[in-house]
């Protein structure tokens, strides 16, 4: 693989110019070179609700709520679910080298800020300052332009394109031996419903578990839940289609709210917020619920520390303790991202799984592109 | 003092016919003996809207939502934060005896329910479908009549009255050297307000803790912050004049909300709400708040195990270890409880105990009813 160590790298990566339109295929600059990327559900709220992107953006920045929510992160490369190969290191780059297998990380792992050290989350605060905002640390700028129009990075990962540019806090080292096809999906949604369960809601052997929402997320708790010793799993979707599915994750009881004209549920214990919500959109409560035992927690990237955990949940998937394959339903290419789209709001997809463009020739080592 | 075991007793108490109208004085039947009773802001609330009144008494029932919203749970006796003496026991009693120094539990402890055994809540579950709806257990009865017309118990205590009746789960034997004119106090507002910090926010030393009101429950809170050894004890209060006394609470910085336009709240972390709303009232927030770090708990009791627990804090009381005396700002007599509630609306009260009736006369070692 020839080194492109500080050159420009002209290469195709889909831009999103504006919300609620479909998405662009263009050639933007970049340094880790994707080789597969699949398409979280949180973009297909993005994608739909241009107020919600932006806030989503603002939100990325975690713990620091005075970001000003900024106008026109647009035009952007989305994506950030994926795995690649490290092409080029910048200077003070230590921790991965050319060559390396990695998977992106959205929610960066720095092991030195107040944060990192404090035992008591996953939210890293060294760079969410320039993430927040579409841009790298260093300079304050984007490492992508089309045509000379700087174009902005998404959540730190930016991964719907051949290469992209991360810092180096993003990106967790993984066995090159794992097939990176599946292991993409390790970059956002089974690791969060597996760590909602595991890291936040904290789940004990005998527990009932009610899981509201049967995709991808919503079927790795209940997969998290079985292996923690849960009693009951108790699946609940508006979609009666998820039923049979998510049988085979451990969910052994289905509700349709649809068939219900009240509230069901009763008791108390922790409840989890992972569903990213349309902007203007709130949850409430009578405080008398949380008066009378009930917590309401949030979970990102399930809590997991990424650069530290997610080549443990690599690990986890070669010896067969969590599932990947029966999560991915769908392959495509890069090229055919609006299709993928459309999958994604179509029910049936839990994860679709994109090639950006390119053959492995695994006789001259290197990458063909298509 | 003469037996009245098995025997009707004709004594005075507060009567509340209806909600959001002064209360009245009438001659109910009781078991026991109520020498100090405060008040408590929640019954602030309940007084002045009787929508609220209704649903404060079904979500007494902690954990059950399925207890039907009864109408007409007035006349009852309110009343719930007091101390007094075991007049007589009924059958099964093994716990307390006459003359015993006890403290009435509105969360009760049976020791025995699977929420009791489960290390997780202090919420028991044994009696509540009773308190829920104002009666006892065994006859699902009230103790109380005036006239021949029952009167409903209020939060498994009703201490608005000379004599009441409580399960054995719902009465902690204290020290008998304590001052019952003090350590009345700790049936409700001051163990909440520790027990938010010790054993729900669970507050280690080098934290800043914020605190949304100065009352009674804030001070506590703020006392509690001080011995976990916060470093920065905010308190957040519309009434300017709580400031000065909230310092000799630990209270380190003041905010007041109406010199600010915007939000000055930043960061993350756990938010546990204490304040009972009035029927209706909801909190809301945008889920990604959640997700993103934040966690919402509630406390009924400050978490504290009542029957275990209370006779402990009695301890600390009498060790010096935690505040009584200067929350006591007045004192009266249950005669004069439409101006204890006038007193607690006015904002300088901060518990205001109420004497029913009666002196003691030290060398007879007896009551003298006033
Ligand atoms: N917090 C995080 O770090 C994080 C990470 C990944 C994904 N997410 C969020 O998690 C959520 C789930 O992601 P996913 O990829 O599994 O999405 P998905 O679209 O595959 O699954 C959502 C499921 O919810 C069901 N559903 C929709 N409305 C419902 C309702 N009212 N009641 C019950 N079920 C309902 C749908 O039928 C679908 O099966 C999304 O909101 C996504 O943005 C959060
Ligand atoms: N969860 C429980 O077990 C439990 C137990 C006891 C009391 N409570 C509740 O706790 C709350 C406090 O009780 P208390 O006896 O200390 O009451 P209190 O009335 O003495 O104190 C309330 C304080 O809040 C201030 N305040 C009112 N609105 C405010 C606002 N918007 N912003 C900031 N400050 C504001 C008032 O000025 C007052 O100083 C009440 O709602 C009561 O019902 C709950
Ligand atoms: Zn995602
Ligand atoms: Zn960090
Ligand atoms: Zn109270
Ligand atoms: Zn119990």
């Amino acid at each position: 693989m020839a080194s492109t160590q500080g050159k420009v790298i002209t290469c195709k990566a889909v831009v999103a110019y504006e919300a609620n339109r479909p998405l662009v295929i263009e050639a933007p600059q970049a340094g880790v070179q994707i080789l597969y990327t699949a398409l979280c559900h949180t973009l297909g709220v993005a994608r739909l609700d241009p107020r919600f992107y932006r806030s989503t953006r603002k939100k990325t920045c975690a713990a620091n709520l005075n970001v000003t929510d900024p106008e026109g992160l647009f035009p952007c490369i989305l994506g950030h679910e994926a795995a690649g190969i490290v092409e080029s290191v910048g200077e003070g780059v230590t921790e991965v080298k050319t060559g390396d297998h990695v998977i992106p990380c959205y929610q960066a792992e720095c092991k030195e800020c107040k944060f990192c050290k404090s035992g008591k989350t996953n939210l890293c605060g060294k760079i969410r300052g320039a993430t927040g905002v579409g841009i790298m640390m260093n300079d304050r700028k984007s490492r992508f332009s089309v045509r000379g129009t700087p174009i902005y990075h998404f959540m730190g990962t930016s991964t719907f394109s051949q290469y992209t540019v991360v810092h180096d806090v993003s990106v967790a080292k993984i066995d090159p031996q794992a097939p990176l096809e599946k292991v993409c999906l390790l970059g956002c949604g089974v690791p969060t419903g597996l760590g909602a369960l595991w890291n936040t809601a904290k789940v004990e052997a005998g527990s009932n578990v009610a899981i509201f929402g049967l995709g991808t997320v919503g079927l790795a708790v209940a997969e998290g839940a079985k292996a923690a010793g849960a009693s009951r799993i108790i699946g609940i979707d508006i979609d009666t289609r998820k039923f049979e599915r998510a049988k085979n994750f451990g969910v052994t009881e289905f509700v349709n709210p649809k068939d219900h004209e009240q509230p069901i549920q009763q008791g108390w214990g922790t409840s989890v917020i992972v569903g990213v919500a349309a902007s203007g959109q709130e949850i409430a409560t009578r405080p008398f619920q949380l008066v009378t035992g009930r917590v309401w927690k949030g979970t990102a990237f399930g809590g997991f520390k990424s650069r530290t955990q997610v080549p443990q949940l690599v690990d986890k998937y070669m010896n067969k303790e969590i599932k990947i394959d029966e999560y991915v339903t769908h392959n495509l290419t890069l090229e055919e991202i609006n299709k993928a789209f459309d999958l994604l709001h179509g029910g049936d997809c839990l994860r679709c799984v994109l090639k950006p463009y390119f053959k492995i020739c695994k006789k001259h080592q290197s990458w063909v592109y298509g």
